[in-house]
């Protein structure tokens, strides 16, 4: 059985990387960028005023000055302060030559177009109020890397840099179903022995977040022919297939045979991590040079949100050239909390309180629902490791 | 001038709530629930097996016992265990009655119809590996509130709860102008006295994020005439009005005075913090009791996107019902800073790092555009404080 950290080298190691695509700025939401977003000019682009106020010689502050101009923002000072004058100067807008300093509009009066302090203090000789000409960014700075998960900020520098289409990766086609006799979907009337289809539905929404077109293939019975033939339709149609359930040591688990027959080699089917133990990865190399991986993870629905989070989604974003994990950071715990078994890697949902501590949230184990959608993050508990006392430190990573 | 508190409490006070819509299970995505969930049935709904194994009467562990029927999940036990018998059982089906304990299919073997353990040993005897009914969940129990965010842990609820179409409430539409005779779309070939607009694109992506509708309006000059149309145009069509820049104390910052012009109250005009001091929050309450409201937000990136989080993105979510505010933890400096002036409640960007203390990004003011790109979360330095040390705790804000 292979570590957890072992299992995600593996699948990142397989990335199957997609090709590019040209997307309009407003369509770039959680994509990944394809090349290096340079500066093509300083920021500020010229020596700027940063608040409305007077542009003047520093040494001439507190006499009164003539008032030459009123510079608004986005227009070029026709006037250079020379001794006995200012301009008049507008957030955002460019110094006039001969100027070294802008007064605050609210520490002046204006009078017959003389402009004069309100108050003579010292205090306003603090800040110059001028934004210097690439004191932010220098032309030529690289301001974005490709690989880069385009957030609303990322695109924000995009339109700052002048770019109104953007060079992305083309997204996965992701298959899912779901396996198992049991399973039906939420509308159907239930028998007493059946339970509802939660995991399809979580993990064709964890994937739709990741950008990734999601062809939902709903659930397959426990029957070699028909998922055989499940398995092959969206290995034909998808570049990453996911399946949940089927992957257990049962005699109805008919996933990883069936996964081999269709060519694909199994690179793991247990790791050591709990929970989430029978996640299994599949890989096809085809002959021109392209990958088909299948995940399947367990039919629990707390092991395949955490799986996904940790396995599959940085799988996705690597494919697009990204570099995806959880926001990991050391906590301390709130409260002791131990468990039995220290074989594997425990992974558990958690709050993060106020005072920056973690306590876990009620948790049964991994067919237990509601935990994680009360659960802020999750909190390691390293093998061989029993117990956390409170106030000790763990490692929590936030699912974003 | 008002503490930051104080605006965000005006700002929750006078959400106008949307009515609600009932919408497919997988377009829920970030939408708000409208209702309470219950769950109509106990999880597991039947005492049901954690394991693939065989289920047996646990005082009869040890001894050889005949397998009298194969269950699979979804499937009703025919047969009643006795004394000398067992039934091969398969994870997640229904423990047949007369069992009390399952062994694990690794721990047996199996020859001519009789089942046996490999090894004697007591260790197996601490779990029954038998979860039941109702351990997770009971029938009547509440399972997601009204107001709650639709996560992917979340739609798994509602499937397993029987919803294939969830009430939520409607999205608002958000209107959006950028203002500034300086500014011009990506695409535009710049004058040198110009600047590209990031801002408008920025909250176009934020709001997006929230699933709102958004009516994206573009650059709108300095002039009366053009303003009060666009901000016309945009109260009768939109739920929700965002503006950035013209809201400083320049000749040309029009936008309060228009706000007013068009009916609006100004709730608030300046806001005791750093960067978003000039941000502006007005409403107009309309006799069928339907708000508009408009926030004219700083014109510099990091000031408009700060408090499009922690002012606008709050009173989006709860227009529909929910609550939102970023994550708030406690965490330590890992290095001391310092800031000059301490009027204010600062904001400053910053990382956090896998030890769980954070440091500030190179952030040199609001017109840094690309310091929130590199950032995960937000620290505050309270009013009147003017350094952190190393290892002192701040409240850290994680966007999400």
């Amino acid at each position: 059985m292979i570590s957890f950290e072992e299992a995600l080298k593996i699948v990142l190691d397989n990335a199957q990387f997609l090709p590019h695509e040209s997307v309009k700025l407003e369509d770039t939401a959680g994509r990944v960028l394809a090349s290096d977003i340079y500066a093509d000019r300083d920021m500020p682009p010229f020596d700027k005023s940063a608040v409305d106020g007077y542009a003047l010689k520093r040494e001439e502050l507190g006499n009164p000055l003539r008032v030459v101009e009123n510079i608004a923002a986005g227009y070029v000072p026709k006037n250079e302060i020379v001794s006995g004058t200012c301009s008049k100067i507008m957030t955002g807008a460019v110094i006039p030559a001969g100027a070294d300093f802008v007064v605050m509009v609210e520490d002046t009066i204006e009078v017959n177009g003389f402009m004069d302090l309100k108050e003579k203090e010292e205090e306003f000789k603090k800040r110059n109020n001028i934004c210097y000409k690439g004191e932010d960014i220098s032309e030529g700075d690289l301001l974005l890397s490709r690989g880069t998960v385009i957030s609303p900020a990322a695109t924000a520098i995009l339109a700052s840099a002048g770019f109104s289409v953007v060079s992305v990766s083309k997204v996965p086609v992701v298959g899912i179903f779901s396996t198992g006799d049991e399973i039906v979907e939420p509308e159907v009337t239930l028998l007493p022995s059946q339970i509802r289809n939660s995991n399809g539905w979580q993990l064709r929404m964890q994937t739709l977040s990741t950008c990734s077109k999601v062809k939902y293939y709903g659930i397959v019975k426990d029957s070699p022919e028909l998922l055989h033939a499940a398995v092959l339709k969206s290995i034909e149609e998808c570049d990453i297939t996911i399946i949940t359930g089927g992957v257990s040591a049962g005699d109805f688990d008919y996933v990883p045979g069936i996964i081999k027959e269709c060519g694909f080699n199994i690179l793991f089917d247990k790791v050591s991590v709990q929970p989430g133990k029978p996640s299994t990865f599949a890989v096809k190399r085809a002959d021109y040079n392209e990958n088909k991986v299948i995940f399947a993870l367990p039919g629990n629905p707390v092991s395949s949100l955490i799986q996904f989070e940790m396995l599959v989604k940085p799988y996705i974003i690597k494919s697009m050239g990204g570099n995806y994990l959880p926001l990991k950071l050391s906590l301390p715990a709130a409260e002791e909390f131990t468990r039995k078994n220290t074989e594997r890697l425990s992974l558990v949902p958690i709050v993060i309180n106020p005072d920056g501590t973690f306590s876990p949230v009620r948790y049964n184990g991994s067919a237990h629902i509601a935990a994680m959608a009360h659960a802020d993050a999750i909190a390691e508990i390293p093998v061989g490791v029993k117990q956390i006392l409170a106030g000790e430190k763990a490692t929590i990573h936030i699912f974003r």
